[in-house]
């Protein structure tokens, strides 16, 4: 019988108890204008991870597999609930209207600035130029052709001074006594306000599948790639395989598997000579030849 | 078992797909100024929840329980599952800063208007001068004395003409050609949008209980009033002992039991001789003797 | 301006308020050797997930799209929240390690008959000869090879009198006055219990994804096989969405992509002919003309 | 804020992956008669839940509360979100039928044993003759009386034979070539198995509120205890607010609470000289002395 053992460092401090195998844990960025992504804390790690796979596995396996090549095999069959294991707790300062985009999100833990409790803040988003795109005919919620710069430069003019005067507004009527929660009424959805975000690293991914995609608003694809650079170092192995297996990985319909089985038909041979020096494991070269064979018969 | 049905219809215009005012069991209400909620569906029923926690109690039981006596008990008991098991659906017209409140009850189905895709409303909210409280003293979160009269009328007008100026800006911005999910970004919080909202018994009354609090913003307990008022009479049972048990139960912390029964002691002989012709089933009235023995002692 | 109505006939009775489609709600099946299946009832219906869905969309958009092709969209293009809309319920007789799979689902609402409370069935599960398959050696969570009919007939009366040696044992310790709660302790986990169990549509499809796959244990695949067959008469737009861009769909990870890309470029012509008859919407041709153009380019 | 690191071993060999009883601050302990639970990690304090709340009172509050004092705040009014930051990861080894209800809890994330995948552990439990109550009779899932102790032995002879036999019947069926999926469905729920267990602290006290209940089956009770305990020093304040204000506060129905005040009513002066020593913050005094003129009147 072989025993083998492994070392987690433990960090004791006001975060908790936790596993930890960086020296970085905490790391920050700007977003948009005024805004602010900061990855509070960190759970778990990519070794904490696999041994929590493990412990489906006990007598009966013949070996358990390495980190990484676990780790592969968990996000690639969608197995996600080692992943649940991890969490992460981000800081944002955003807009409302970005908010209420990741609020939907409803597997988060969240703690928001409270306008009724507080002042809110005087920031509030102005796009950027560049930003400024016009509604697209194609596609009913996006955004499409540049302005040109000089036009966009009065256009944002109206952006800050709409936003300037309802905050006057809100000002004024805070002046006059009117309390904090009903005052807040007439403020932009674009003022800024914050957040603690913790998600568990399965719904995390999810959360970047759906807020990395080019039909995201713009606005929050900044967040959620700002997140997932932050995040990132931290499950190197876990972030790989997603990248390979989820982000990067193309869905084909039965309508179009058919149709490209139909289209291939007339140019490649029943049997293909297959690729013999594949980057994949063994199980997916496996895998991989079924689906030629499928296609390509 | 008896069956009847009735019918509903929905308007499709360029205000949307909303239910029409049909005379139907199934009920609306208008909501704030501008607001409107409406109970479009009601899935389950008292006698639904009562079969479906009956489905505990197989062999080994004696004789299954009336409707009501179960559903108190379970309703008593904190046995939550089977409320579970009922589903309520409403239209919901309401200004952005209330279904923010609202959004944060992570269990429920949501589908909102969505200002990315159309143009958003004209309607905003403006506060009517008897909702104008000042600023709470002793509530940080909350509102208090009331404006006068004539003063709350040039109040309103502000809260009226800082939104319509921001609207216009929005139209403006449209005008431009700028896609609608930018454009928004100018909008007051007191817009107002619409959602379907579904959610399951349990988690419904668990929403009432907290938005029907004197805590809660003004406006968003004139939604969950409403709410409550549409949904009660399709679990008449449900309600009942729901009020009994949970939203008029008073909890005294373990500091106030202790307080209470110091302040008693010398007041109240130890034998106080019990109440006999108390509402209560059996099992309450024994739990009720056994807290006055607790209290009296 | 156009205005349209849809009507929904709503049925009455101890399942509550709700639309309804069908004049054939609660169908049911067999499952296993002493299981069942019988769908409760059904809430919503393809009709009502495309109005949820159209709530999204108001003022700005052209016309409002008709239900099949809305429900496609839907379904590939993952926007998850009108499937939410509605829900399934179903009563399930099965044994508890079936029951343990279909427990880990966690969005559903479950209420299982109590073993504390009641006494145990006397039905448990004896596999059939055909079921009887020896331990996989390539899928270590899996069986394999057949057993020869006449070992078989041995193998099934050893589950038999296991089993039924354990419930001769329960059935003593309650008849030595052992409370219920302990005296299962012995039961085995192929004792067959009841439940109720309701989710929505969204959740419904995903569960069937997962325990539809050749890789779940065959005896849950009986079940969500069951499962599908009564629940699709009832949404056919949705399941039949659902099996084209979701079930039969087929997943290139990046690294199948690129070696696909490799191999056919030695065979493809880059300008190739693409194929015109597709049974595709145009906005699923042109996503498919971008993906060829990815792939033979 | 000080920093301290602790390391912290797991043995990987033929009986699975699972922590060491290493000499370290995250502890554990065994349970009922081959259990054991192992607290893995602890995700944040206090000390973060307090400033996690923070984030809510910026401009306009006057001062930050101190610590405890915030927290008695939050858990006294329900307040849960600020609890939903921490987190707590357990390592279990508990008989299939308590982990049947500790599953029930549907926010914490699990990752267990895989009885398809892994050969079943030999241990089962067979209660002491001091938990082998017999069947109550005025709580249909309780147990009541005892058995004497020479009876006791032998019924947990029963206990164990029965299971023993069944596991041998597994062990047979393995031997046969049986695909261990499909052996294991002769094993007894008593049987031990193994998970991860993680959950936020918001929710896990509710698991303890329910599990460490009188109503509760000894055994999870048992289980509930042991991570209370295990749990409790990391977060002193919480739990010391959980205690007051939730675990040992008592309710009183609407209809409990109009009994005791006409109860009262012939015994006790309605100005009541109040107490004024109680150790109450002065805002849990002022709801008291509400409760009390409510209650006295």
């Amino acid at each position: 019988m072989t025993t083998t053992t492994t070392t987690y460092e433990f960090v004791h401090d006001k975060f908790g108890v936790r596993p930890t195998d960086t020296n970085n844990p905490i790391s920050e960025s700007s977003a948009l204008d005024l805004g602010r992504v900061a990855l509070l804390a960190v759970y778990g790690s990519d070794e904490m991870i696999a041994d929590t796979a493990r412990v489906s596995y006990g007598k009966g396996t013949k070996k358990s597999r390495d980190r990484r090549a676990l780790i592969r095999y968990l996000v690639r069959h969608r197995h996600t609930s080692p992943l649940e294991s991890a969490e992460v707790v981000f800081y944002l300062k955003a807009p409302i209207f970005v908010i209420r985009q990741l609020i939907r999100h409803r597997t988060a833990n969240v703690n928001e600035y409270s306008a009724r409790y507080s002042e809110l803040s005087d920031d509030f988003y102005v796009p950027p130029v560049s930003y400024l795109g016009t509604q697209s005919t194609t596609n009913m919620q996006g955004r499409d052709g540049a302005v040109d710069p000089i036009r966009g430069e009065s256009i944002r003019a109206n952006f800050y001074s709409a936003q300037q005067n309802a905050m006057d507004s809100y000002k004024q009527l805070l002046g006059d006594g009117i309390s904090r929660e009903l005052a807040r009424v007439v403020t932009p959805v674009g003022v800024y306000t914050e957040l603690y975000w913790k998600c568990d690293l399965h719904n995390f991914l999810h959360f970047l599948k759906l807020r990395m995609d080019p039909h995201a608003q713009q606005e929050i694809r900044d967040y959620a790639n700002i997140m997932c650079m932050l995040a990132q170092p931290h499950f190197p192995d876990v972030f790989d395989a997603w990248r390979d297996y989820v982000l990067n990985a193309r869905t084909l319909s039965a309508l179009e598997f058919r149709a490209l089985r139909a289209l291939l038909k007339d140019h490649v041979p029943p049997v293909a000579s297959y690729p013999t020096d594949l980057k994949m494991s063994d199980r997916e070269k496996a895998d991989f030849r079924a689906l030629l064979d499928d296609l390509l018969a």
